[in-house]
């Protein structure tokens, strides 16, 4: 029996209408670095997109994208706010202060991996603004999905960016699975981003089926100027950028990343709806994007292992599980009977 | 008439193999950043192929590549020293000084692109080791080819390599084009590297029918151990890293990559071979890969423009003209007659 | 009636001998940089005193101190950890991650300002290592004393060192207070540091009766050959260097620096004594140094402010006194009395 | 016979005024990091000074001064114009570019340590301007007087200003000898800096009659406003900013600082017109503050070194003198009979 594949949502496939694009972008010479037709109009299509004028910058990586994000809004004495799972505060090396030159990560506390409003407003409060000693309060960081697999509604998104704008900080959200939370919510990109107080986007596209790249959309034109500027000394401006910007386009075409993103967000709430209910099951967040977090006992967790689920686990008695656009039915059939099966008692 | 491409060989298409390449990647559940199975069969390729155990890590920009080789060899109190035109002092906004922390590109003499022997031994030995007031002498980058044409040999790469042991120098090969320099020398890899003295290569894949990605090639253990980690920190691993690995892994293929680079090689020599003897036109590096720095009047050079040829102009009467792997007889031909025909006299 | 000054050790005056050093050292020509005698005894003088041959570099600031001793044994995808409370991580604006170039500041649970030894085993071992997402484990970063107040006994920083070289890290003492430590322990220079594991000491001078110096001393010859670099590139070397140095070859002079301390220390441990017994005052963590940290009503500390007496209120019930080398029974007299008259009840 | 020394004006005393300002700073309680009395009368006496409202911070070293200086109105995209000589090129070990983030530290053409304007206005030029592969023009980097001895002219500073506005650059003085130009040119401190186009000054004391501390004058409130975070985080506070500050205010006391730079020029003119006529001798640069930069034969400039001359030679047959504020009448007298015996022939 193969073994079942819950380990991220980045070692499944691509989707193939995004290597097409590749192909199809395959014709003829273009100018490097992003002078070429397709980045131009991937500049449109994100702007009609966000119903707002934006610039869009295709980056190899979504630690990347966050890191030179909060680089190009922030202060070498600055600080950003996050929630204590978020992705730069425990998965990317504190590459952060490394592009910040020494931009501070500042956990704070919150819920389900989102940013408590209040104690992000007292954070501020009391962070010393105009001593030097302290790092400045410049900007917060959300995830979107959260990395505890759940979804800010737009008024949680809104209510952190009227703090954001009370105290003169940037908003920045780590869009790794922002595909996952639109189709969650059913708002509109713009909605949920600058109407709502965001004023720069990593948007994810490889976690969702892209290959190789994810983007970083600015709404803020001042911020944008300098963008490119960023990116190229970092090393994260593609000579070929047609490749990169084409599978961006391909994305949004026609809805593929929603499309892409319910599936992944159904095949979680399969899931979860196929578990939930069992006695020794506990879902520790809401399940409202492609991933869950789910307790068991350490014995049944071990099981499943054996049984050859792959997945994270997080403690002895604590695992990750994560969808993919193209989990399929068997694959969460399978998974949801190996947890009935497991010795939960 | 269309116009005439000759700006850069990253204006080019990307190789149908390495797409190819792409769409075969794209099969089943692998894991992330690194630790799939087509990742694990690079490190032998590349070990086989360089007669050496490396290791390879593909890597988004050649930018990203020199930079972080550098950085991961060298100081933030150290010097890089390079030729005056060498990629990273001309064309990567000072990215090696940033990803190390302060490294000083420090240029020396040297004709063609190449840094001169005499002129490295005397900058090492008068930049004051030992003097903190003095960036300490840490490393060697060599372009090859070179960013004005021209090739190194063999034992040029040697001679360097010699002096970097007697001052405990790291050497770099900036090798954007080193697939143009072996196929012009006719030597293995591992002859024009560390068997010649050359510590860590900057692979490159994207200018000869590459896409999204080159690679960093390190001969050294050492420095290996740990090039994992300044990349993480970097942004620079794509979690979907199959998807890189495979169109390296392509592109070595029965020797596609030599193969592309003599065709570019090829049609560059043709062009040097048709003009180099009119009247008027003067090649002012030797061309042994596949760009032409070209000397003309201005009003010859404004004639090729009028004309649609599409290069980078240097001067009011120099420019620079690239071939790429898929430059036809008919781009050739047709350049060789404008030439013939611009107003020289 | 004046006010009362116990807001830092910083606020004080610097020791007479200091400053007459500074007179005695204004003879003659010198070698700037260091190459001065003066600054060559210090380091006689410092290997006698630590009974190890020992590195010394007077620096300007303790943050520079620390900082550089951080960045000097760590990488910048490392991982430093420290308690909460650690001057690094609340006060330096984050110097370590700049300097270090995205070295991360970690904290780890303790009490009195101390690191946890389990909880230090614990983070460490849960770290991730060998992980290029996560920041490697490199460096334990002590107070002594802490910045509540405490002092690590002898046994408490072997037991740190211990773990430390389990796991393969350094450990830098960030001593600011290093002289009250010593004071209260009645213990060597040496016991304390590379006897009980710590590989490199910020050495406080300033707080305790310096005027413009710290400095770092570094115990493994291999971080202090590179140590002169590190600090020329961050500006960190005075020309005039014997003036630093004089300073600090003063301060050891016939064990001035201890009885500076002592001085401060008796005079806390006065404090303490005066008013521990009284109803509606607590002391939060032990007076083993300079420092009290006193929970009080608010309206009791309102009290004591308008009273004239000056402090850090770090909350409306909790503030911190601090005593000086030169901090007079009068002052502290007054103190007691202040605190006996203001309204706990 | 004692040696003579002419090594550099750091190698000499500090002034007594500045010592003595020391002493009488040791009074009383005051609050740290530049809180105090002395610091806040040190922003009006410049401000007077400089005819200007200003912002002066003490910091502890020249290359701090210049490298924070530089970061602080930088990018780290950017490029800052020095001349080949300029100290921030030659003797700080990139520090500009560490603490700028990669800002490119760029030299152009010039004479006798200046910057060329034509040379500057065409480098500025040709730059690149908006193209990301290249460092963006931001500053200007002044060093007055310079590096060769000579002495900017208040019409050459705002001819360099000039361009400067034209292209939207920010002006750095790097004035480690400012005392010397100002002596020199008989200006006002206003002439030469700000009505000339200057932005922010390293305004020098260790070389004319300091200990520890040099300062930083920003004459742009903007900067200024953010001034403090860059130093702080850069570890460049001193906590007893009385210290320093007392030192700086003693310097322009009653003119403290010009009289010591006369000193100094005076004492480097005797020796200019004392050996200016001799054969075999040539002066390579005006002498026009307190160095000479000789030529002579190699065998005579090690006659001056048998004789105990103390000086740095640059080359076999050059060397650089310095003079200092406190060098007699007996020193130069017996140099320049020494360079009247030396075997010139």
């Amino acid at each position: 029996m193969a073994d079942l594949e819950f380990r991220s949502d980045n070692c499944g496939r691509a989707a193939p209408e995004l290597i097409q694009a590749l192909v199809s972008a395959n014709e003829g010479s273009v100018l490097g670095y992003g002078g070429d037709a397709l980045t131009k109009q991937l500049q449109t299509r994100f702007s009609q997109l966000f119903e707002h004028p934006v610039q869009v910058f295709p980056i190899p990586t979504g630690t990347g994208a966050n890191a030179l994000a909060l680089a190009a809004v922030g202060s070498p004495f600055g600080a950003v706010y996050c929630s204590p799972e978020a992705h730069i505060n425990t998965s990317e090396c504190n590459a952060t202060s490394f592009f910040g030159s020494g931009l501070k990560v500042t956990p704070v506390h919150g819920v389900d991996g989102k940013v408590d409003p209040l104690a992000l407003d007292a954070a501020v409060s009391n962070a010393g603004k105009g001593q030097a000693h302290k790092n400045q309060p410049e900007a917060i960081n959300l995830v979107q999905a959260t990395d505890m697999g759940a979804v800010y509604s737009v008024s949680e998104v809104a209510a952190i960016g009227q703090i954001a704008r009370a105290h003169g900080l940037t908003v920045h959200m780590d869009g790794a699975r922002f595909a996952n939370a639109v189709a969650t919510l059913g708002c509109t990109p713009a909605e949920l981003t600058w109407k709502a107080g965001v004023d720069i986007l990593s948007f994810g596209v490889t976690k969702n089926g892209g290959l190789l790249t994810d983007a970083i959309v600015v709404f803020n034109p001042e911020v944008a100027k300098k963008m490119g500027f960023h990116l190229r000394r970092a090393g994260m401006i593609w000579s070929k950028m047609r490749f990169a910007s084409a599978q961006v386009m391909a994305y949004v075409q026609d809805d593929l990343w929603l499309r892409l993103a319910r599936q992944s967000n159904a095949a979680a709430l399969t899931v979860a709806q196929g578990i939930a209910h069992l006695q020794g099951v506990k879902l520790i967040a809401p399940v409202q994007a492609n991933e869950l977090f789910v307790e068991m006992n350490p014995k049944a967790v071990d099981y499943l292992i054996a049984q050859g689920v792959l997945f994270y686990r997080r403690a002895p008695n604590m695992f990750r599980l994560v969808c993919r656009w193209d989990t399929t039915t068997e694959e969460t059939t399978r998974l949801i009977a190996l947890i009935e099966q497991s010795p939960r008692g």
